[in-house]
This record gives C-alpha cells, structure tokens and sequence, in this order.
C-alpha cells in the first residue's frame, strides 16, 4: 500500500526512495577512501521523512558506516534534520530547501564521552532527476571545517 | 545468515531480537495515554546495538512515535546510547549495565528551533528472560523530571 506524502514535505518530495552510488572520503588526519554507498528516504504519511545511509570500502567491501535519522520541514524551504551515528555522535542541522538543493548546517553537536570530537558539519544535497550529489564538511579533532565526503548516487527505487 | 554478536556488546547480548507489548504515558501537560509498541534490537557483528521503536494508540491504533538510534558499550558495564526522534529532539545518555538492569541519563539534548523541549531524559531498562521493561522519565517543557512512559514488553524474535 502506498501512502500520500505528508502535504508539509512536497519540497522534500524529490529525495523519496533508494539510491546507490559511490563517493570520496578525506580529511587532514586519514588516508583518502573510497565508497559505496545507500541512502533510503522513506515515509509513512507523516510529516517527516525517515532517513538511513550505509557505506562499504569500495576496494574490499568492508562495511564503514551507517547513520540514521528524520527530515522534516518547519517551512516549505526550511528543513531540520537530526542524524545520530552509532560511533556515539548526534547531529542537529537546519538549513534551505531550494529547487533540487538543500544546504543543511549544523546548530548543534552533541556525543558520548567515547565518540570522536566533532563540532560542525554542513551538509548540502543537490537532486537532478534521478542523481542525488552531496558534499559534507566537518570541524573535527582539532581541524577547522573542511571537505570530508563527496558522493554521487542515483535512484534505484 | 547469522552473524556473531560482536565480543564487546556481551553484556547487552539479552536486549538483541524483536520485542512487542504495551505501555501508559502520562505527564503533567497532556492526557494519560495507552500504547502498543515494538521495540527492535539488532545488529551486524560490528561493536554496536542499532535501536529502533515505534508506538501506536491502544485505543484505535494511529501511528503515535518512532525513534532510532544506536547502542555501545564504553567499558562492559557502561553504555552509550544516542536515540534521534522525529519531532527534531537528539539525546545522548550514558549508564550502567548490570545484570538484567541499563539505566541511562542523559548527559546532552539537543533539538532543531520547532522541536519541544526536552531538557533531560532518564531509560531504566530491566530484562528478565522474555521480557523487558522500561520507564522513560524526562524534563520537558518547563515541568521538572517525572514519569512519562511505563511498558511490558515480550520477545517476539
């Protein structure tokens, strides 16, 4: 059965479903790495958007990382988003919502005593048809904000 | 394909599976409700539990809360757990594990600008066999820490 999208999320609408993909990571402290990845957008007619991601080495397909969360819209071209990652780190970014582009920056960072000091992150998203492209940046363990991943997916589902 | 727990969650290995059951919510600014839950524990033998719940009325089954989240233990007898719901609230806790007994306290909340606010969280967990129960106490909204959520639940999987 398929349930009508929340009227609240139509600019979100364009990022409902699966897409796979592959992408780059890098930071001033790892050795650069390659990726591939799934993202799930999904829903069940209420008025946020569930949100899961993983990855694997694309060398030796080793799992890398998983993260989840919930999407919503506190104004048609507003979105808030928080995202926990099980390394211990929770996320609170907000930001705009354009035609095929969202620019999420983070106004809060919060983890466990044992998680990886991480204290920004900007993530923007940009949907062409079936391709979804995003960057993320982050502040962490001391370096100033700057590129982490870059990652090109296209819808599957 | 059953995967091995990974050596460092032993301590929560009795969480891991499929729980369902009911549950009463009261706090002081809403009316007293009753709930039915599952509650699913599971994991990839990497070294953390992924935590995901959703609730609906007792009385006619609407879809009331979802949250989602991941488990780890910082040391055999101290967990950290990160938990993301919908509404925009992000919490981090942390706590002791002993026998059959977690009992988490948050050490950081955060939540996007619309979200309610929750300024601190308390999950005590006990399971005995088949069964797990929970209460959910919480500062919220300018009322000082009380009882929100009591539940049974019972292993389904």
């Amino acid at each position: 059965m398929t349930v009508a999208l929340h009227p609240s999320l139509e600019s979100l609408a364009r990022l409902v479903g699966t897409w796979t993909g592959s992408g780059h990571g890098e930071y001033p402290t790892i050795d650069p790495f390659d990726y591939d990845e799934t993202v799930t957008f999904s829903h069940t007619g209420r008025p946020f958007l569930a949100y899961a991601q993983s990855t694997a080495h694309a060398g030796d397909g080793r799992p890398l990382h998983v993260e989840t969360g919930y999407w919503r819209l506190a104004r048609p071209n507003w979105a808030e988003v928080v995202i926990v990652q099980p390394t211990g780190l929770t996320e609170v970014t907000e930001g705009a919502v354009a035609a095929g582009t969202i620019e999420l920056r983070s106004s809060a960072m919060a983890r466990t005593p044992t998680a990886k000091e991480v204290t920004a992150v900007e993530r923007d998203f940009a949907v062409d048809g079936d391709t979804l492209r995003y960057t993320l940046r982050m502040a962490a363990v001391g370096q100033p904000l700057g590129t982490h991943l870059v990652a090109e997916l296209h819808r599957v589902d």
